[in-house]
């Protein structure tokens, strides 16, 4: 195989790390889907060694579903979108990985994102699904807003709302506030009947369990309950005003992104709502897409 | 010696167990103090084994303090007030634990906390330290208020007081919100600089760790931060319709127990500040008390 041949045959991986799921797509240079594969969560944030296991075992995954062999793993040109790798001590140690890649790229899950969604250009995007937060990349300036986790922020996400809802319920069960419909639905998803029950199914629970809780919160509001519109109102809010600080920088595309980015729309401010702009490509492929532009860069100098 | 001499020389230990120190006081017959003890945690919510071990240390410290035998515990008539015995399920493995003493007697630390502070009789007592709850005791009516844990309730409480915080001053670097001298206590605290240092810091900790910003908060209140009264305005006002709702029942007195009842005293409403009432004992002896009883009804029937 002469050269000039190797490289149009370059092979790119894009990789979405997440808390629960690590997606991996393999693309040819013109980006047409060779293969892909899934695994469990690769959040460095939550471990590094499950982050390498998870991102190896989808890469695998992706090789065999593109009949390709184990070792060519040798291959690829790898892009990955990580949480967490915007801490310099955990950048550090995911780019000194003995990685099996030809070469690897790193970023954060959030710039994957934005240029998934906006199919390679500047933008902003709000991701809200168990947890919430913006960002938007603007002529290399780079705005990163919320995302601060569980307890701490995350307003508008799925914990958020999940932990906000019980919070309420158990005020009211205590006789701070009225009993409504969010009561009986808190009570049906746990199939229990009385605030202890509620606390022994939530007590020490991850933020996950909480997001589970949102659809109920979101059928409630719909349903005109007063508790459950009091709280996604806040969140909606927040999630509008957030949208507005994304667009100081003068985004040229906006999407919303993640589980919860369609219950959400309805209740998002008008002004927000008329800039929301479809996701064009995946994480993976925005994964893939900076690995080529950072590759041929180096190439370049 | 006779059993008459046998039954003055009763020995009594009353136990607090807690979510970081278990406590235990050897008391006579006449309540005068004969040894006491402190070990690490006994929360049976937080693991059965742990608690039994802090139980047993602290009643060894006390026997050595009080001049008497490892073997004496087998004299002593134990009562235990212990965080989560409340479920049933809890209550019933404690009491199956083969225990070192003569006899135990089992109650909710609140409820022995109430009989200390009221050296017996009835009464209401609101806990405000690291979480908060109320508890009423009046004539065998019994009412239990709050204490649902961190992240699900416990307003006013020392760990919701350092979460608030740490939530506007995140808000507030995101720029939804204005920077407050509070900003610069939460840095200063953590000896950080930026959003991510509180976030390193916060993040997957436990309520002891946001409980300790409470300090802060009173501070920053203190000093007219305007974000940091309006978090102490909302938790005192929680605590404030507590107590409303615990003189219902028409408690005889009323105190306030932990480390937050005199920061809090300030920001409480009048006609509950009337109220307040002091401790006269701690929950150990609430907890030997409790035994004398329990044990002089047993031996009556």
């Amino acid at each position: 195989m002469g050269i000039g041949q190797a490289k149009e045959t370059s092979l790119y991986i894009g990789i979405d790390g997440g808390g629960s799921k690590c997606r991996a797509t393999i693309y040819a240079s013109d980006f047409s889907i060779v293969g892909t594969g899934v695994a469990g969560r690769a959040n460095p944030l939550h471990g590094l060694a499950q982050t390498f296991q998870s991102i190896e075992e989808s890469t695998q995954l992706a090789l065999a579903d593109a009949g390709l062999k184990s070792s060519d793993s040798k291959r690829l040109i790898a892009g990955l979108g990580l949480a967490g790798v915007n801490v310099s001590r955990l950048y550090e140690q995911v780019l000194n990985w003995q990685h099996p890649f030809a070469c690897m790229y790193l970023t954060t899950d959030l710039h994957t994102a934005c240029i998934g969604a906006h199919e390679g250009g500047d933008g902003a995007v709000i991701i809200t699904g168990t947890g919430s937060c913006g960002y938007a990349h603007v002529g290399g300036e780079e705005l990163c807003l919320g995302g601060h986790g569980f307890g701490l922020g995350d307003k508008g996400s799925g914990a958020w709302l999940g932990q906000k809802a019980s919070e309420q319920v158990l005020l009211a069960l205590d006789g701070f506030g009225e009993k409504t419909m969010l009561t009986e639905r808190l009570f049906a998803h746990f199939n229990v009947n009385n605030a202890m029950g509620i606390v022994d199914n939530l007590a020490g629970q991850s933020s996950s369990t909480y997001a589970k809780l949102a659809r109920n919160v979101f059928e409630a509001a719909q349903l005109k309950d007063g508790v459950a519109q009091d709280i996604v109102r806040e969140g909606a809010g927040y999630i509008s005003e957030l949208a507005r600080k994304l667009f100081t920088i003068e985004p040229p595309r906006f999407s919303m992104i993640g589980g919860l980015a369609e219950p959400l729309a309805n209740w998002l401010d008008d002004d927000v709502i008329a800039e929301i702009a479809p996701t064009l490509q995946p994480p993976e492929w925005g994964a893939a897409f900076y690995a080529q532009q950072e590759h041929h860069k180096l190439q370049q100098k």
